[in-house]
């Protein structure tokens, strides 16, 4: 058994079932967004109905700036989550990504666990690849297939070198990257955004995407689900396992990374994910920079159950949102944008 | 039964049961007074027993600086209450003010809940009303009444967009009331307070409130009894809970709040309430700057019960402050006012 | 029984009681030592049996420059518990303190209970009354006799406001004492020292005391013993009780204390007490710029046992301050008086 | 039994003992190294399997920059965890350093306890002796047999005066050690590194090291095991035990002693040790400036049972300073070197 060949299905399938049954949150370090804070108002001079959280991107409205994050795809219960994800965020008018499309790209009748358009034909979708798959064969061709396959408005690259490097046979070529990214980028014509997928990305790796002609960046920081913990608990091996567990707390977090890459590129769009549990934290991710807010692990056991879950969830986040885009005294999402927050210990206004 | 209409006497009365049986105080955030101590001076050059606390405010004498925050009327039980804080009030010669008068305003028979004068001839009184009535009906009419039917002194104009925000029904449209709070202002021959519930006050709000004719601010601020905690309980949609149960960390901490308003609004009086539990809370706020300390839910269980448990609680605070200000060297409010403060931490002097 | 007249040495009594029973350690506040630490000298370039911790004082040399803190008298067990100390006191060639001797001035045959030159004919000792007393009938002739019956070669005068203000019927009119203090250290032909009881002393205190003569001050600083919790512990009341226990973490922490006074009285001789645990606190004590540092409340119940007892607590401490002076690389009290500490926090050197 | 006299080798086996079996790390202070991240870099760039963590010291080649601390000697079974250790250490690639070799100086017989060349014939192998000797009979001739019994490269000098110092009949004349030192140091045709054992360099120290012609520092920082905690646990004596654990917290954080001696030194090659536990923080440690990084207790047991036990424990180390290097987007020790890290607590690179 152990001789047989991983499918990347197998595996899609193995992280979905770690992530609900163990305990894969970064360990020992935080999102950060607990060092700010909004000055409450206490005399908003605001309309609570008439808060416009809505914006556009790449040509499709958004009623709320938040993102269902890329997860899955590849086997039969990955189609039923991710048909529930996108008819939850049909209706609340929300964005969504599905997991790295190489299972589908592997083999062509998979493409089916991944389409969502029949059920959310207005959403902004993200087809999702693996950037070092550029080293592995991977080109124009494949990308292409990605996002045709799914009819989606745009494309994430991710980026997951601590993940490749713990898990056993990743891919661990991560040279000339760039060059590959940057013709990509211009071969295609939907933008491409780069991800991390839960360790963030610096100001220097910030500048060199933007250089490639990146479209945004989704800084997917430390301090929520840790891939390196995830790819542990995969692990048998008792040393490869320690080694992976060693890197619970590694990894730029998310409020930080954001801040580093809206400095270092301010004219980029920037995502912020990461650990984002509540829409207080999406509207400090706001204040910070961010055009859009995603979320993942915590709607996943609600994407098995039923789309109304789902719903439920992001319902919370954009009413918890709101609010707090309410009580900051902000009427819209660009005000919020310009919105002061302060540190937590010395409070000072930042 | 749910589909009856909710009164504003109903309401009430369940607050009173939440805070009495709930764990209702803000998590995760505390008032800030703990940041700062007092030089302790070994030779005070006082008589303790000559330490004077009191003031002036409006032609009413106080023995201590102390205000029986605004909580309750409509009820029975809400009269005893009030009765027995009002008895206490009289006794220690503090400040009281009753709950939103909005149930009294509805059904005039209900006045009686909230009058005490009979048994508090010489107390600085106030009235309570929620500033955004304004904008669903009240006006210079409905505020004559709540203070004419108290024979108050002044009228507290509370401040709660979270509160409004996050229950049932709540009043959501906050837009223009700067003017309207301006032009109740300047009708009312009464001075006019704006207070939070629990949340704080920024710099900006304060002047703007300022600018708007009010006499003084009660900052109210975050790290006591949390109005969004109460909601929370008192929602039976779990959703609704959820998204309430996320702001119990909201506001700007007590003591934080007293700094910016100070440094907003120099030469307005401030009042601090907030997660006041002692009177060297007490003392603290007062070397902040503030006029009166007020302390709302810790009283409410010893209400209840009858007036000299109220009286005990507040002579206990009463006596903390005139011990504190004795060991800070300080023999009146005057000097307590520029007793300067030392942050914890970094051990500098503020 | 309520009704007698509690007499001084029944309250010294208590006070034992007290201290032995309860948990009377100041809460929500610590010296401060362990902010700062000494650079580890790997090398330090000298003989450990050689490091010279001597020094002398009034004319009285001290083998170790510890002090073995102001505690009883006035009782049988009292008795007992000073000749035990001083036995200790005598041994290791260190300072020692009695309590306060208002009982023996009182009642003169209670004088035996404080007297220890017998069998400490070489220590440096302190004769003890609080100040506030020179409000209340003391003066020269008191302190003449508190001295003469001791054989004393320097007097302590304690503050101890707080524990004046909490403790029922304590002496609370401290005015004028200033005055009192100069003339009576004018008068005085031994030194007079200054000393808190826990709760420490600022610069501007500092100041004045050094203006008045006074000798050398004492800190005895917050983070120890807290006499408003032992004074919490004798009160029936509950008012009064709760009321005491709200300065548990009343003061100015010891390690800042000594700062603040080293800063305000350069000159000036000062001693470091309240709280002081081991050896490195003491030796984190002299490279503030102690000259002499106490200790009380820890050595008490080994001294109602036996003297060999209170010699091995504080042999240990002397052995603690000497092996930290060598891995300091200090060989003398000079040296480690200006030894650098580094800040626990920011790693600085200060 | 208690008269007889104690030899070297039956300290070293209680040594191994306690270690063993009691939790003799350091208490109250850490190694400072968790202050401390790397920005993460999301695309490094770098074949991980080409990362080239190889470096050259004093002619011999290590495949990764890491050393077996100092430990044993002088028993059977210390034998056998040399054996292990160096089998390991031959087989990763990596250097070794035995314990004090006082034993077979003592005693020529047991040198063979020591004797590792055989199963470890290419590495980096570290002689050891207490520079202290050279005050008690130690010289030239003692320090060239211990080098020559090991045919080792070089010999570690440790500094250990708070071992010293709290254990029974420990070495307690420190002085004019740099003298001879120097003179060692210019006799012996190998390289002299100085070490402490748990408590840390400062920069004075690491300075005059340096003018003394050491080879090169390991700062043994506090934060892993100490030596304080092993003697207290060999002491019989309550009163010594006290003193001794009372140093529990004593010492420079090895991330700060590798600071200063490099600031103070930046021409001297460094070794990190002192609580160095997984690979993330020995690449620190190398960000640092460390050019070997050291472990010692955790290793232990796993010496104790089977080289390939030990070999797992380094190879973990590795893998993880591979694997962090990787995501620090560093391809070797050179680029390690120079990558800043960022303080964990005010998010500012240093
Ligand atoms: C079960 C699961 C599967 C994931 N699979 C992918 C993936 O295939 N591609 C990708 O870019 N990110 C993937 N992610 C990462 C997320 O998109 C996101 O960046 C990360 O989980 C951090 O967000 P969180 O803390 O809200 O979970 C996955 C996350 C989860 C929980
Ligand atoms: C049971 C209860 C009812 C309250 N009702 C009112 C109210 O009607 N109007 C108002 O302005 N504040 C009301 N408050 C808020 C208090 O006046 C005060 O601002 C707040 O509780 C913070 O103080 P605390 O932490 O001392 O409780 C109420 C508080 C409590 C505990
Ligand atoms: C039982 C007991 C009795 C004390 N009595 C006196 C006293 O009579 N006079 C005085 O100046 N200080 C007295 N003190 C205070 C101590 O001298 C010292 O300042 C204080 O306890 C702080 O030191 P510590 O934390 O080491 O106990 C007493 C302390 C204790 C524990
Ligand atoms: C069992 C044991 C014995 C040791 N013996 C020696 C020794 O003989 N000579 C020496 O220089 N250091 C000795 N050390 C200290 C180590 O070399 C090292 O400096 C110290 O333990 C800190 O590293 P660690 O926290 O990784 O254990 C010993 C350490 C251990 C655990």
């Amino acid at each position: 058994m152990h001789d047989m060949q991983e499918t990347t299905a197998d595996r899609k399938s193995e992280h979905i079932d770690v992530v609900l049954q163990k305990d894969v949150r970064a360990k020992g370090i935080t999102t950060g967004f607990e060092r700010f804070s909004f000055d409450h108002v206490a005399l908003p001079e605001l309309n609570l109905d008439a808060i416009d959280l809505s914006c556009e991107l790449w040509g499709r409205s958004l009623r709320s700036p938040l993102l269902i994050g890329s997860m899955t795809g590849g086997t039969e219960s990955a189609r039923t989550i991710n048909l529930h994800l996108a008819e939850a965020a049909q209706e609340l008018g929300i964005a969504m990504g599905v997991g790295s499309q190489r299972a589908a790209i592997e083999r062509e009748d998979l493409a089916v666990t991944y389409q969502v358009r029949r059920v959310a034909p207005d959403i902004l979708l993200f087809a999702n690849l693996g950037a070092v798959q550029l080293n592995y064969g991977y080109g124009l061709d494949q990308a292409r297939r990605a996002i045709d396959m799914l009819e989606a408005d745009a494309l994430f690259l991710h980026l997951n070198p601590l993940q490749e490097a713990v898990q056993p046979r990743g891919d661990r070529d991560w040279r000339n990257l760039y060059d590959k990214i940057a013709q990509l980028v211009h071969q295609l014509d939907v933008p491409v955004i780069a991800k991390e997928v839960g360790n963030g990305i610096d100001a220097t790796t910030a500048r060199r995407l933007a250089e490639c002609g990146i479209a945004a960046i989704d800084v997917a920081g430390a301090g929520g689900t840790s891939w390196s913990e995830v790819e542990a608990y995969r692990q048998s091996d008792p040393l490869r396992r320690h080694v992976a567990h060693c890197f619970a707390g590694w990894g730029i977090p998310t409020a930080l990374s954001l801040q580093l890459v809206r400095h270092a590129v301010p004219d980029l769009p920037v995502f912020a994910s990461g650990g984002i549990r509540t829409g207080i934290d999406a509207a400090k991710a706001i204040a910070l920079g961010a055009v859009l807010v995603g979320s993942a692990a915590p709607v996943l056991s609600a994407a098995i159950d039923r789309p109304q879950a789902v719903r439920d969830k992001f319902a919370a986040i954009a009413e918890e949102l709101r609010i707090a885009a309410f009580c900051a005294g902000a009427g819209s999402l660009a005000r919020l944008r310009n919105t002061p927050l302060r540190r937590t210990d010395t409070w000072e206004s930042i």
